[in-house]
Parts: C-alpha cells; sequence; structure tokens
C-alpha cells in the first residue's frame, strides 16, 4: 500500500473557547536556569500560544518537559530549563483549554480512534500481540519516509553483535532509510571491533567461537581508533571496510554518539558532556519525522523525550512524527507507550530478526 | 552447506573399565508404579548395560528420570515410574562409568568441544548472542531431516496470534519441514477462532482490530467444533480453510494436543488426562530426530524431559537428536539449556519473526 | 487500619431499563457439551437474568467464559461447556443491558474510581509501581478473611525451593490464613524432597550446595511417598517433619494438586485428568473470598478464569472476591490484569521475598 | 554468625614459573590518550609485576580493562586509556603466568570451590534460587563492613518511588550501612519530589493516586533546587524534610550523581561529563570493600567494571571486595555475573522489598 500522510486538524480558532481566551502571560526567568514559579511545561502535542487577540502561534520545534520563551523577536522557542537565560520571557499556566492563552491540541490528526468495549481482551501491546501489519505498514512508511521525511535510528549495541543484522543495518544506510543516528559509544566501539576483527566482546560475530585474547579486541579497536584520531580516517586508512559506521560516513549520515559512565575508551567522536550531547541530538531530533529505536532503554527514553507527536513542515504543513521502539521487554516498550500518543509503537522481539527482516521486506518490495 | 550427522564414536568395550565391570543388578518393583530403592535413573545420555560378561547393551528410546525395566524378551525398555508393573525387573546402581554394570556415554558425538579460557565474556547464550549462524545451521539441519529424519514442532498459542506467522507455519508444514505436532488445546482453538473469524482472543490477526463481541469468538469455535465433533469434519465441511491444524490434517501429521487446567471447551482431540497425554507424546518424540519448541514454557519442558540426546536409527545407527528452544526469556530457555546437552540450543526472540524467517529462509534455498 | 469490605450496589430494578426489558430466554442444548448458538457467555461480574416480570436473579458461584442453565428446580447454574447436558436449558443473548433480558453489573462496589488525566504517566502496574500500600492493604484484608474470609493460594514450586520462604508459608497456614491451596505437582514434590533431603531439584534449600546424586532427590521421594501410598501416610511414619504439606495436613486444609505434562511420578494425590482436577478447584475458588497466586503463569491463569468478581453469602450479602498475583514479570501479571476486575492487583517481585515479608508483616501486627 | 574474612594466599614467590619468569617491559605511549600496541590490559585480580629481578609488586586500586602505568616514583598505577599521557611508560604483555613478567593472580582467597558434577541441575542464579542464605549473609557482612570496611551503594530511581522502600534506605544510612552512593539525576530529583510533594512522577508513592498536574511535579522539584542552589541548601531551608539525600547530606556521605542523556533539569551536584564522573566514581569505588547495586543496569554495569576483586588496605593486608546485584531480571544481572569473580552475587527481586527486608533483617539483630 502506499502511505498517506494523515491529514492535520487544525483547532477552530472562531470558537468562544478561543475568543473568549485571554493572552498568556510571560514572566522573566529570575536567573540562569531557572524559571519562574507557575511556568508552563510543554507536552508532545501540538501547543498554541495565545500572544496577540485573535493570534494564536504555534509551537514549533517542541519537546517535552521544557518551557516557552518569548523571543525578541516574537518567535516561541522551547528550552530546556538548562538553557533559560535570566530574564528570558518564560510562558506561565498550567492550564490547557485556553483559560490562560494555552491551547494543548491532542487530539489533531485524523487517526481512527480505537474502538472502545466493556470486555476485551489483550489491551495492551505483549509478545503475543500480532506484529504482521506493523511490519507492512513500516514498510510503507519507510518507502515514504526515505523521499519525503527524516528517518532517525537509535541503535543499542545489539545489531552489530550479530553479523547478518549488522549487514542488514548498513544495507538499510546504503538503500537511503537512514537519515539519522543516535547512539552510544558502545555502538560504535562494537562496530570497529567487528570491523577489526570480527568480533564482539571477543566472540565471532558469526560462528560465535570465542576467540583467544578475544577480550582485548574492543580495547585494541578503541586505541587503534584513538591513536588514527577519527573513525573517517581509520576507513580512509583502509582499516575498516564494512559495518554500520563505515556506511553512516560513506553516506554522510549525521550522528551524535553520546557518552556514558560506562564506556571504555572512548571513541573520538564521543560526547562526553551529555547535555551537550542532548542538544546535538535534539537538533536531530527536530528535523525527524520517523524514530526508531531498538535495544536500548537510556537512548530510548531519552530520544523520546525529545520528540514531538508532529512537525510542522517548512511549507508550514503539520504532519505526525512515527516513533517505533523495538525490544526484548513489556517493561522498557510500556514506558515509551506510557507517553500517550497514537504515533508511538512497539514491536516486542530480538533487534537483530527485526532489522534483518526489515531490510529483506524493503529489498523485496523494490525488486 | 551440506548438512553431515556428527558420527557417534561407541564406547571401547575392551578396555578394563568395561571387561572387569561387573554384570547390572535388577531388583523387581514391590508395587505397581514403585521402583526398588537403589533404582537406576536414565539420563538424556547413551546408557549401556552390562547384561551377560562382554555384552554392553545400549538403551533405546530413553527418555530422562526413569526406569530401566529388563523385559522377559531380554530387551530394556525405559519406563516412567506410573507405567511400571509390580515384579518388573528393574536395573540398579547410581554409578556411571561401569562400576555397578551401567556405563553412560555422555561423550559420543564428535561435536568440537567449545574453547575454554580464563577470561572471556559472554558464556551465556541471552538476546544479546548472534543468532546468523544458528538460522544457517537450521536451514542445513531441516533441509536434511525433511528428508532423513522426524521434525516435531512444539507450539505455544503465540504462533497463530499474528496472520503471517500463522500462515508461515502452515507452508512449513506443506513443505515437509514438520513430521509431528505437540501443543494443546489452546494452540488449536485459536488456530480455529483465526480460521473461522480471522481473531485471535477477538482481537483481528492482522489488523489488530478489538472486533465487537470478540471476546466470543473463541467460545464459539468450540462450540461449533465441538458440535460438529472433530477438526476434521470441519474441514470437510469446508469451515475451516487455512491455518496450522488446517495443514496438519490435511498432510496427515500425526499429532497430540493435551489438555491443561487453563482450558476452555476443550477441543474434541484434547487428551485431558497428561499422563495418557505424556505417553501419546512420547511415542512421537522416541521418533523424533529434531525438536523445535516455540513460545510454551509448560509444553518446551515436558518435551525437553521426554527427548534424548541420541536416537538408534533402524539400520542401528547411533545419531544425535537436536533441541531448539525459541522464546522471547532468557529465563524459560535457560530451563531448557541447564540439560547440559551440546544439542540443546535457544534463540532468543519473538516466535513470530523466527517462523517468518525460517519459513522464508527456507523457500529461498530452494527457489 | 481496620478492613471493611466495600458496600454492594443493586441495580435499581424500578428503572424502565428492567421495567421494560424482555425476560430472558433458554434454547435447549442440542447434545451433550455443546450449547445453542446464541448462548449467553458469562463475565466476572454480577450478572441478573430476567426469569419473569420484575424478577431478575442474580448468578450464585458464578465464573468466566460459561454458560447458564436454568434447572428444573428454577435455579441458574453456572456451567463449563463440557459439563452440559443435552436438553440442559442454556441461557440465549449477548447484551448486557437487559435488552435480552440479561444485565451486567460492572460497577456494583464502592470503590473509589481513579482519577483520569490527559496527561499521566505511569499508567500501569510494573515493576517500578510503589507497592508499601499493598502490602499494608493485605495485612488489613488478611486479619479480616482469616476470620471471616477463605483465603485461597495458588503456589508454583518457587516457594518451596528456599528454606525460608517454605518455612514463612508453612507459618501462614498454621497462623490460620490459608484456607485453601492449588498447586501442580511440582510444588509438592519439591517440598518433599526438601522435607526428606533438605533440597530442591538436588540443591540445598540454604546453603545452595550441590548435593552429590542429588538430582535423584526429587525421584526418590516421589517413589518413597508413591511406595507408601501418600503423603499423609509419610507424615503419620514420620518421614515430614516439615514444610508446606505438612502444615495444609495438619490443618486440614483442603487442597487440589493438579497434573500436568511436564509431572514426574506422580505423587498419589494428583489430579491427572485436568478437567477433574478444574471441577475439585472451581468447588474450593467458589468459597474463595481472597485468592493470591505465586509464581505460577499455568496456575494463575487457570484459576483467575475461575473466579468471580463476587461472592454470595450465605446470608445473601454480596462482596467483592479479591485477586491478588505475584510474579517477576509483567508480561505475566499483565495476563491477569487484562480481567478488568478493580479487585486485581499485581505485585511484582519474588515469591521468596513476598512470601517471607507477609508473614513477618502479619505477625509484627498480632504481636 | 559473625563474619570473618576470608583469608588472602600470596603467590609463592619462590617457584620456577617466578624465579625464571623475565621483568615486565614498558613501552612510552606514544600519544596523549593513546597507548602502546602490546599494552597490558587489567583484569578484576591481583595482578603482580616483575620490575627487578625477584621483586612482584601487586598493583593497588586496579580497575577492569585498564592499562599499567610506572610512575617516576616507581609505584604502578592503573589508568583509563584517555588518562593516559604521552610518554608515560606502559606495561606491555598480555601472557598471565609471569611469561612476560605479568602474573594474574585469580585464585588467591580461601573460597570454597563449588562442586562439580556431571548432571547437576540448576547451575545459574535465577529467580528460583533460594536467596535465604544470601540475606543472612549479607547481614553478617554488613555488620562487619559497617565498622571495618566501605560500602558503597548504586542505586536506581526505583527506591525512591515506594514509601517504605525509601524510607528504609534512609534509615540504613543513619545506622551506618552506607559509605557512599553512586546515583544519577533521576535518582535525586524524584527523592526531591517524594520530600517536596509525596510523589514519584506524579503519583502518590504510598496511595498511588495521581495527582493532578502531578506531571510538574519533577520539574518543580528541579527548578526549586536550581534557584535556590543545591540540595544541601534546600534543606537548611526546610524544604525537604526526608528521603535518600537528606539521610546522606546529614551524614555527609560522599556520593557521586552521574549526568545521563535522559536527564531533566539536572539538579546542580550532577556531573554532567561523563568521564569526569567516571573518575570521581573511581575514587569511591576504589575506597570499597562491599558494594550493591540496585535497580539500575547502567550504573550497575560501569561500577563493576571499575571494582576489583580484591582491595588492599592501609596495613598491607588484602580482602576480598563483595560485590551485590539486585534485580528483576535475569539478563542485567548476568551481565554482572559474567565477570567470572566468586566475589559478585546476584539476588533477583524487586528492590523495594530488598531494601525493607535487609533494613529489618539488621535492625532485628541489632534489638
Amino acid at each position: 500500500m502506499v502511505f498517506t500522510l494523515p491529514s492535520f486538524t487544525a483547532p477552530d480558532f472562531s470558537g468562544p473557547l478561543f475568543t473568549d481566551a485571554p493572552l498568556v502571560t510571560f514572566e522573566a526567568a529570575p536567573q540562569r536556569g531557572v524559571v519562574p514559579e507557575n511556568y508552563h511545561g510543554t507536552s508532545i502535542f501540538p501547543e498554541y500560544f495565545h500572544l496577540r487577540q485573535g493570534e494564536w502561534h504555534l509551537l514549533k520545534e517542541s519537546r517535552m518537559d521544557c518551557v516557552v520563551v518569548h523571543e525578541h523577536d516574537g518567535t516561541l522557542v522551547v528550552k530546556e530549563f538548562r538553557n533559560v537565560e535570566k530574564g528570558d520571557l518564560v510562558a506561565c499556566g498550567r492550564s490547557e483549554q485556553g483559560e490562560e492563552g494555552i491551547f494543548v491540541h491532542d487530539e489533531c490528526f485524523n487517526f481512527m480512534a480505537p474502538p472502545t468495549e466493556k470486555f476485551a481482551f489483550r489491551s495492551q501491546t505483549t509478545r503475543e500481540t500480532a506484529f504482521s501489519i506493523d511490519y507492512d505498514a513500516l514498510y510503507d512508511l519507510l518507502e515514504y519516509e526515505k523521499d519525503h521525511g527524516f528517518i532517525t535510528w537509535v541503535l543499542g549495541p545489539a545489531v552489530v553483535f550479530d553479523r547478518d543484522a549488522r549487514e542488514a543495518f548498513a544495507e538499510l544506510i546504503h538503500q537511503g532509510y537512514v537519515h539519522a543516528l543516535l547512539a552510544g559509544n558502545a555502538l560504535a566501539t562494537h562496530d570497529m571491533e567487528a570491523g577489526l576483527f570480527s568480533t564482539g566482546l571477543g566472540q565471532d560475530i558469526y560462528t560465535k567461537q570465542t576467540i583467544r585474547l578475544g577480550h582485548y579486541h574492543h580495547l585494541d579497536a578503541l586505541n587503534t581508533i584513538r591513536g588514527i584520531g577519527s573513525m573517517r580516517e581509520a576507513m580512509a586508512r583502509g582499516l575498516i571496510r564494512d559495518g554500520v559506521m563505515r556506511a553512516v560516513l560513506e553516506e554522510d549520515i549525521p550522528f551524535v554518539l553520546a557518552g556514558s559512565i560506562r564506556d571504555d575508551g572512548p571513541l573520538p567522536e564521543v560526547v562526553g558532556n551529555v547535555y551537550e550531547a542532548q542538544d546535538r541530538m535534539r537538533e536531530l531530533t527536530a528535523r525527524s519525522t520517523t524514530v526508531i529505536t531498538m535495544a536500548t532503554q537510556l537512548h530510548t527514553i531519552a530520544t523520546g523525550n525529545m520528540v514531538p507527536s508532529y512537525k510542522v513542515e517548512n511549507d508550514g504543513t503539520i504532519r505526525p512524527v512515527y516513533f517505533y521502539t523495538v525490544d526484548m521487554s513489556e517493561f522498557a516498550v510500556n514506558k515509551l507507550a506510557n507517553r500517550g500518543s497514537l504515533t508511538a509503537r512497539s514491536i516486542l522481539t530480538n533487534v537483530q530478526d527485526f532489522v534483518v527482516t526489515v531490510e529483506r521486506g524493503l529489498r523485496k518490495r523494490n525488486f
């Protein structure tokens, strides 16, 4: 099937809920990184702010749990607490139906609402949920987004611990289905290890044989790349001939590797300050129209916190942002599903199978 | 790659360990279902019993945690405690190196032993283990077994809760990769529900829409089949046009549906007495050369208890029995892995993906 | 706090929904174990049937997914499909608001309804849910039920694999907090093993040392009890001096041990036919006012299917039935939580800790 | 029982393995943060380096996957790759039995070795493992360490999501069982939220009621503390009257709060650069004699990587370092168990129950 974007329905600003609403108030931030007491916290939904009588401004590039700053040029900018400057004018008010000049537009896309019944089994997504339609819908979506959207993948290291999954993901990159990559030091390190030694933590990524002194491999990979200065230069020298990071660099895909306290090394490209990493991740998530997170609870939650349920395109049209989480554990995926957005979907499976299946499914379609 | 059976190495009976060994002793069972105190309990390995000086008899059709009965015709039969008759002559002795005329032959196949090192990460199978080689090895194995072996599948109901997985498994049956099926009432009931209503517990197995009054569907399916008298007759009347049980019946695959205390219905074909079900399951596992269990802890453990690590073919050759467990949880698969046999393997993933992937992989090979 | 029973609000039968309702219709079962096509399937809620103009009869001893039979003596009996006799008059109709003379009364107890908000985190019960209040409420409840109710415990074998948990549960029995026990062969077998050898599957239940030939222990326990004829007789002979089954027998607690296909042995008291086991389990669940299931997915679902959300006391008062599930996995407990009853609660933890904590908490209260 | 330290057995340096061994070689680091190709990577075990004929120097303050630098003052310092300076003399050699002047002493403490048998069930730690002895051993250990050791706790936020667990852990601090705390922004943030609003992510930590606008609470807590400047000052002002961080600050317990990409806020005390956080964590782990990690995979692995299996006391005696991991998932705890040290133990349970049980158990002992 050909994917078509769900249409967006703007609020009817001519209704009394809007015409009678007061203007939103702003208060100055009392100090750097601190906001006024009655600040308005953002949601994942489109939010409108009543700036002048009859003028409701939609937030662009929103993200959850931030504040709204009225810039001098008249625009509204969504800022993390830590990025607020002293004196920034911060929107105040915690009601959501216009009572304080703020309207949270949570039912804006024409998704089919799920039918509700008194008695129904299987209201939750579990390992026993049927996922066939999710794969099919994902193929439709990815083919559309390849040309019209921005697809961000968020990866845990499991993807590069298996030969076929690693190759399949590299192929997805080469085929144009990956527009940004968010991961940690481990993903890139073990991808380098696989490129140099064909192992993951010392175990062959295909035969599963434990290689003698293999526990040195990821450290050797780190030391080698650190010595050369960058993964890009290591590839230029012909050291790394395959894998996820090679494909990312070859195709000039933007990426962020965020540091964590469990890192060895780290690789030169890793961002050690997590708040700087957040800022760089948000630059990419702000462009994203589809996000797929795989086998990483930390990065999934971090990214989920940054991704709103909608995106304002350059031409002003408003579209949903799709969010998929792939993991083995109900606990992990439910953390995200609790966001309450219809656009968030979970697939419970091993990411190895997921990546290989998606790559094959897309290839078959374009055959 | 073409699969080749690992060769079996018989013990060297000319060595002193055997020539000096006493004959095994047998004691009469004191009552029905009760064995002598010093009974010998069977393992999953080939076991030899010293019946006459220099004559070591190998157990045929063994299974774990049973006793060995010397029948009047001179054969050795492995019996469950509950199947022992009063007066049955039961082998006694708990040593395993011939000290009491019993030899447990645990290192009999020429599998490559895993290398051991002091420091090695990743000694256990987890969701992060690389599974590419397992799929490839499984394709090789199934192609071989299709013609030369007997492949038993053990299924939880999750396989029929998803359209693609249900179709893929039916296709595996039609292609000759399924020689016996072990399952419970739920698998067949929800397969009937899918055949009649395209739902699983009231939810469409493709679109996932909750159907109005869908919570009646599995009960309606049970009532319908119970009214007709059998699944076979329901198919003859054209009621069930697809699914796992239709393929099983069309291809005349032997199956056992074992009852459990969580059953509704049950379907007419279900065996309500679990010990009778065990006996019928063992008839099929005794013929099995490969067993694959999917998404059912109860049936996996039940089957695992019945399957020895070897099979004596009609021509007397001895070959390994392969045992795969597919599940989402390390806890579930490790229960089986603790059997200690090199032939037991675990794949951690969603069975939907597993079945679809295996069917595609085999089809591609034979294309 | 002292526990007080939530009060029951009967439907207002004087309203037009009831006065205008037709009488419920009954159709004869066409054959043994088969019901009329339009049968009414029962829920966990109180259901009323309009038998004569103005007379609405409440189901007593209901259970989910069964049918309602109008007996010759005028009573309504809830029967499993397999227990329906040819000619039984079965209530028909699938609407629930009186349209066909059937009213399902799903909001009958004065539980405080949970507040609903657009944005709220943590709507699901997970391992991170706060459980302090559940323990406190459980102490209140168990103290009340000890004297005024009927507490049924459903146990997986994990409870007897640990010394302190095994002792704590035996103490709960002796203190009067256990009125019925539902379990399988494994629970009783490993309890016997612990009583005879202080091991669970060959491992000491306190020191965790693996005992030489310990893999014979559970088989020896089975063989010993089978030889003696019953657990009760084994205790009379002084063989078993502690544990769960000894306490159960000493206190004359009714119990059902249901067979399963993974059983060794089995013990003489085990019911091999699962449908006979279901019938005997239902005799006990029908008397239950609180049910607590621990670490057994099979028995939890089986019992959950049998337990309605209410109980009609001998004096005609109607009270809720409380249902607790204790397990390590969100997947397991959510299966039950999907029943939709406010009286079903989940605690995610290790049952060893749960049992020990509950026993200590109750003891401290009565100190 | 009274805990006694296992005694340490030094290698017999008079044997030929040592007397014939060459001296260890050192090579200069070619650039900052890069080590020579044949560097020696450290393990968790005591390691000896042959510096002068007959002189074997033991590493102090070791940690896994680092290198050994020979300082100008003759000492050996274990450094992370990123902390190596250009020209640092790095020990080389990857053999461990003295062949290159390096000896890894992996069997140094007189723990009782586990018995090995051909057939044994239950070789792995799972939720069904008996944990009674672990609690008892932990009480013995903590009472000893309270006075003679240094106990570091590593906490995920789940501990403060429940009222009783939060109180119990604060009590453990006040009773002297906590000498250092390692956690992230979330632990402290939700502890502040609980202190200010009695909620965790907007849900009452006792009644579990969802509070209106509760999704603002953790943001309000962050904003409040950020405005005041520190948690300590917030307590001085009487804002926070209970909880984990209050107890930590009152008792002057050293702590590290490491930042992560999922942080809101963050709190002023959080270290945003993860490698600086690592360095500060290592200062505390280097002093640790017992480490207990609870419900945090990220911090558990990070800390596990830093903690060697032994500690050299000021008086030169060498003792083991105990490492406990408490989590709900076999997957999580096995990641650590793979370290291969006898001193690493896992308890599979909900940390709420664990903390409450340990606090009660210790209190009862000292009653």
